[in-house]
């Protein structure tokens, strides 16, 4: 906590939607647009001097990658990133201007390995994105920070991807505030979390069933084991939305308010919107909006 | 500055806008998406409980109505808000929404004299938009806001539209902070303190002077004369940016910052962005993004 606190993350303010019941914490707002800055700050800043010599390397759709070439560039320390050839251009384009080196692979599922290989080969350090406990750790922060501001909370809702973000954001809540629900989503598109909840164990979807989705940051095959394992432990229910239902909702937190986020991000949100039924009329909810990095392009999608 | 901060304001972020020597305050996050706020509490909570039992009237493009309403709203009392014909239809929506009456007229020059007109028909107590001394000292809450948290800044960069905030901003600047800059910003299309300010005098346009401006909330043929008074004695520039200029700082404010403003409180970024001579490379330079409540076809105007 205290070494992402003094550390170059800021405190991302709770944003109000539609009424002060439902608040948006905003990691749209953290440095480099994503709360992944909080994970690669806790896992680098840890890391000696002679491993920081050797330079890291990951794997990232986006804002993991760009997270770990900002503190790189932070530690004046080399990075590579491994990207998918499908990454949004935005994405690389802000990668490379904090000097990283971008590697490109034909699909996410070859990033992985492709990190682990130049690991192997170059000698780099590996800055996992999110089956790590430092990760997880990280992501933690950000529940102490809400609860900090709002004492009581009724529910929070959390995009999931790996599930780092939600790992870390249901154990810390758990320990501090049990009766609050912690709520994960996906687009249905890329259901792995809740086809793992639904059957209690860790599911890895087949080649061919996820599917694209304006979520991007979302699109996985198989969340991570430890993440898992949290989830299991702490969280209480994992939801899905549709493409429409989270293009909607970027263009309902736009207008009301007043925050870029991008699909990933809007993926909470578009929860309260198309599942009430799960939110109580009484009570305080807070979404993760994860991050509000979109090409301008995109913007015309969210109207 | 106690009154409006145990109230329903929310002290908003600094958020960085390319490098965190640029720092925007997002009043486009405050409640109701705009600085008007801060006025409209300081005055209606000094109001007494028979002159609340009036009601309130007042003229305004958006804003400002939209924050007597909401103000009016939460203390119970009726508000009836002359708008032009030419308002924004989802500042007319949102303003209804909190349930005042709207009475339109056909532009803005006539809106001021009909909320005149009505407080003497039906006894309605007026709240001035700008030119009063209770707006602009509300409006000092947000410099008072900035220097809490940043001890030093070289320049502080305000949009102009009648002046309330530029105003009290400068005033409570000059006061607590000497050496920083005040620059004021208009549209180059409704220059009306600009030309006042070359001129040395308070300057009305000439009908057909003015023209349209996508930063609809600035436009006016008169300053403030209480407003010009304070810009006189505290305000070391007003410079004036292009449409184009304006349309461009939204879309860099949405990609960059991960902010929807509109354009109204993207015209200091403007300034920021193409009159890069006025500010130092060193030094911390902090931007009034006044407010955020765009129509969702404008989004389309910023990319």
């Amino acid at each position: 906590m205290e070494r992402i606190r003094g550390s170059a993350a800021i405190r991302t303010p709770l944003v109000p939607f539609q009424s002060s019941a439902f608040l948006i914490k905003a990691e749209s707002l953290q440095v480099v647009g994503s709360f992944k800055l909080r994970g690669a700050l806790n896992i680098m800043l840890g890391l000696s001097e002679e491993e920081l010599r050797c330079g890291v390397v990951t794997s990232s759709s986006g804002n993991h990658g760009r997270a770990v070439a900002y503190v790189a560039h932070m530690l004046r320390t080399k990075a590579v990133i491994v990207m998918p050839a499908t990454a949004r251009q935005s994405k690389v384009k802000a990668t490379r201007a904090l000097g990283a080196e971008v590697v490109f692979v034909d699909s996410i599922e070859h990033a992985q390995p492709k990190a682990c290989e130049l690991e192997a080969q170059r000698g780099l350090i590996r800055i996992p994105p999110f089956d790590d406990a430092r990760i997880i750790a990280a992501t933690g922060t950000i529940a102490l920070e809400i609860l900090e501001e709002v004492p009581k909370i009724d529910t929070i809702t959390v995009p999931i991807g790996g599930g780092g973000l939600i790992a870390g954001i249901a154990t810390a809540i758990k320990a501090l505030q049990p009766s609050t629900k912690v709520i994960g989503v996906e687009p249905e598109n890329s259901a792995a979390a809740h086809k793992s909840f639904i059957a209690g164990r860790l599911v890895t979807l087949d080649p061919g069933e996820g599917q694209a989705s304006i979520a991007e940051g979302l699109v996985i095959d198989r969340i991570g084991i430890l993440p898992w394992q949290h989830i299991q432990a702490f969280v209480d229910d994992v939801l899905t939305v549709s493409e429409v239902e989270i293009a909607s909702a970027m263009s309902e937190v736009s207008s009301t308010a007043r925050l870029v986020v991008e699909p990933s991000g809007a993926v909470p949100i578009a929860a309260w919107l198309y599942r009430k039924g799960t939110y109580s009329s009484s009570g305080v909810h807070v979404a993760i909006a994860s991050g509000g990095n979109i090409d301008l392009a995109m913007s015309s999608v969210a109207g």
